[in-house]
Order: structure tokens, then C-alpha cells, then sequence
């Protein structure tokens, strides 16, 4: 168990290489307008770069999803799918609520997976064994809130001109049915929610590598994860995520009604 | 000038260890609804005594305005405005974007201000000679970018469900006019423009002791803050801040005419 979660470490350590290096690098970012040049784009490639090199060390065999990249080994029952930056509207913003996002998936359930936000220093990291958060060398296990009222519940979504196609009306009843809601948070949301400080994150039309990361740090924080329609999330889609099976399934009853 | 700057890292590291200290603590915010404690009210007032009493040590005469305790020597010509923590829905959400913000008016003028995030450990300040973060131990001057069209701008706003009385299609028709928006941002979103991350911030209603520390954060890193009407905004209400004059007349545009 403690063999996956250090090699997450590792992974993370390679890809804040990459990635922190050119976080709030402003004078790169004008190049871009001038000659093409853009640092997100380069942060991206060579962040999934550095990790597709440690997988192919240690799993030569498994497949590999990636972003950037696409699909290694695609015959594997084991796959790795990596987002070497989630969030890059806050990262180009300044903003540290991105995350490195990297998930395993053995016959298409997802096993393990890590979400680092490198500025703040934190490594949120599942296994079979557990969800833990990793920060300043101490590891913590994770749990999600008990929250089963929507009026108790804090509800994170990116933006809510997203839930577009007739679905805004349900997403904006449902922001209505809960105590707080916060926008602009990407994958650092369910950071939270499986941190207990959170307790519902709702997002429509999302990719596989957005969130099969994140699946086991939800699960095994406590939490539950499905798409609107009640199915497993490895897919991605229409996602949401939630503290407690009964605050997953009162939430759900608007998003599948609407 | 080093002097203040000096003087910020002292209130800012005796608020952090108020703030710091209750930020993700979930077992004390379920107590909060067991038995009335609540740890963002304790950690709002506590981190404003420790500001208090410092001022009150170092310049005895002064007017203080805190949030949380009102006005002392209100005569005076120099008045300290404090929010112990600016974003408390960031906060008890667990997200790193809420602030300490400290700000000096001189016969209402702003002269120095502060807003430390703890959690990331940024401290952005600013007097008469610039404006500053210092993170682990080093100072490096901010700079407002060089954004003056609205099609190059990123704008942050906390959410766009505060413009209220007739306010919103102005705010929209002025998203749908720059090239990015982040919502959720709060005081770090006024950090962000001084470092050059994002180019315009606009929020409605705001308080004094929402906006006077960020005021010369802002100026002294080049950048344009007043009210939607063009005033000096060390008043509060509806507030604009901009990288550049030519951006921040393009988006007033929108606002006033709205």
C-alpha cells in the first residue's frame, strides 16, 4: 500500500518540476502573444512527459492515457490516465487551486490515484488502503464530512455557465436547496470534499483524465461519486460528487429530474 | 519604508497565528452547530485583538476600524482598517484564497496596506516606496500587467450573483467582452492583479474594511482602483481595479452606462 502512495510522491515530484517552474511566470506568458511561445502548454507537455517516463520504468506493460499524449498500451488492463494540469484557467490566473492529476485504473475501475497542488505543497494520494492528504512530510488520512441535509451542505462547481443543453435550470434549484456555494475551484474541490470541508461537487461534460484521479480520494475518503445518471465515473461526463450516500442522492434527484 | 513593511510582518504573523490555527479544523465547525462555537467567528475576532493590540503598542493616537470591534480615536487623522479575515466563505470551505487585510488611511487617503494569506504563506504589502510579496523570507516588487484591451483581460469577481439591483447585464455584457473570468477569488483576486495574473477586478458592495488595505497594493504596483462612478474608493461600495488606465476607463464603461 505504502509503496503506491510513495510512488505518487515521486510522480509529483516530477511533474512540480515542470509545472511550478512555470507557474506565475508572467514575462513567458506575454512571449506567447508575441511568438507562440505559451508556458502552460510547455508546463503540460513536460509535466505528462515526466511521467509517462516514471511509469514506463516501473510498468513498462500498463497502458497510459494522457491529455497531452493519448493512449499507450491500449490493450492493457491496467491504465494509468494522467492530467498534468487540471485547472489551467486558475493556473494561468495565478491561482492555486490546479492540480497534477494522475489515476490508475485496473479493468476500468479506478484503484488509486493522486491530485498535487505543488505551490501549497499538498499531495492528496488513495490507494486500497485508504485517501490521505501529504503535506511538509506528514500523511493524514482523509475524511469526508457526515453532511446529509443539502441545507447543511457547501457545494463546489467551476462555473455555472457550464451546465448548459437545458441543464442550468437544475443546477441553479439545487444551488438553491444548499447553505453555500463556491465557484472556480477545479479539481481542488474534491480535494476538499474529501477533506470534510466541502460536501458536494457538480460538474457537467468532464473527461476521463478530469476525474479518475480523484475517484478513489473520494471513495475512500467516504464519499461517493457517480455521473447525474447513478453510473460508475471512470468515463467521466456529467459528475457528482458527495460526502454521504444520502446528501449523493438528494442532490442527484434534481440534476437527474432537470 | 522598510520600517512599515517590517511592522506588516509582525501583524501578519501575530493574525496567522489565530487564523492559521483554526483553518480546517472540522471537528470545531461541527461543534458549531452542536453548541453555538464557531471557529471563523473566534478566529475573526481573535486575529483582530492581536492586530489591535499591536497598533496599540506601536501608535497609541491612531483610529482603528476592525470588522469585528468597530471604531477607536475615530478623530484621528490616521486610521488603521482591519478585516482579520477577508473571504470567510473560502475559509470554512478550506480553500487557501481568504486574507488578513490591514490598511493605514492618512485623512482618508490610503497610504499602506497589507493582505497576508497564511496557508500559502504570501504576505502582499505595500507603502509609500512599492508594493511587495515577500514569501519565505524573500521581497520581490509587484507589477500591474500591461493589459489595455478587454479581449487580452482576465477578469475575478467573487460571484456574479452579487450584482444585484439592475447591476447584472452590465457585468455580463462586460465578461462577454474580456477573455477569461474567475469567480470565487475574494481579496487574493486584488493580489493576483498586482502580481500581473489577472488584469481587472470588479465587485459590488463593498465595505471599507473590504478594500482600503488593497488600495495601495494595487496603486503602487501601477494599477487603477476606484467606485464604478470613478471615485476614490476608500469608501467601499461598487469597486473597480484595473492593470492599466486605459483598461480600467474601457470596463468603467460598461459599469457606469449599465
Amino acid at each position: 500500500m505504502t509503496e503506491m502512495l510513495d510512488f505518487m510522491r515521486v510522480l509529483a515530484d516530477a511533474a512540480a518540476g515542470e509545472t511550478l517552474s512555470r507557474f506565475r511566470r508572467r514575462p513567458a506568458i506575454d512571449n506567447k502573444l508575441a511568438d507562440g511561445f505559451d508556458p502552460v502548454t510547455e508546463a503540460d507537455r513536460e509535466a505528462e512527459r515526466a511521467i509517462r517516463a516514471l511509469l514506463g520504468e516501473r510498468f513498462p506493460a500498463d497502458g497510459i492515457l494522457g491529455e497531452e499524449f493519448g493512449i499507450t498500451n491500449g490493450d492493457s488492463a491496467r491504465r494509468w490516465v494522467i492530467d498534468p494540469i487540471d485547472g489551467t484557467r486558475a493556473f494561468i490566473s495565478g491561482l492555486p487551486l490546479w492540480g497534477t492529476l494522475v489515476g490508475l485504473t485496473e479493468n476500468g475501475r479506478a484503484t488509486a490515484g493522486m491530485m498535487s497542488q505543488p505551490f501549497t505543497g499538498e499531495l492528496y494520494a488513495a490507494d486500497e488502503s485508504g485517501a490521505y492528504l501529504e503535506k511538509s512530510g506528514e500523511r493524514a488520512r482523509l475524511k469526508a464530512s457526515g453532511v446529509t441535509e443539502l441545507s447543511e451542505a457547501t457545494i463546489c462547481t467551476t462555473t455555472p455557465a457550464l451546465f448548459i443543453d437545458g441543464k442550468r435550470p437544475a443546477y441553479d434549484r439545487l444551488e438553491g436547496s444548499v447553505r453555500l456555494a463556491r465557484y472556480g475551484t477545479d479539481c481542488y474541490a474534491y480535494a476538499m470534499l474529501a477533506s470534510g470541508h466541502v460536501d458536494l461537487v457538480v460538474e457537467p461534460g468532464l473527461q476521463p483524465y478530469d476525474i479518475v484521479a480523484l475517484i478513489p480520494i473520494i471513495e475512500r475518503a467516504g464519499g461517493v461519486i457517480t455521473t447525474f445518471g447513478g453510473e460508475r465515473p471512470e468515463g467521466g461526463g456529467d459528475i457528482i460528487a458527495a460526502a454521504t450516500p444520502q446528501l449523493h442522492a438528494k442532490a442527484r434527484a434534481f440534476l437527474v429530474a432537470g
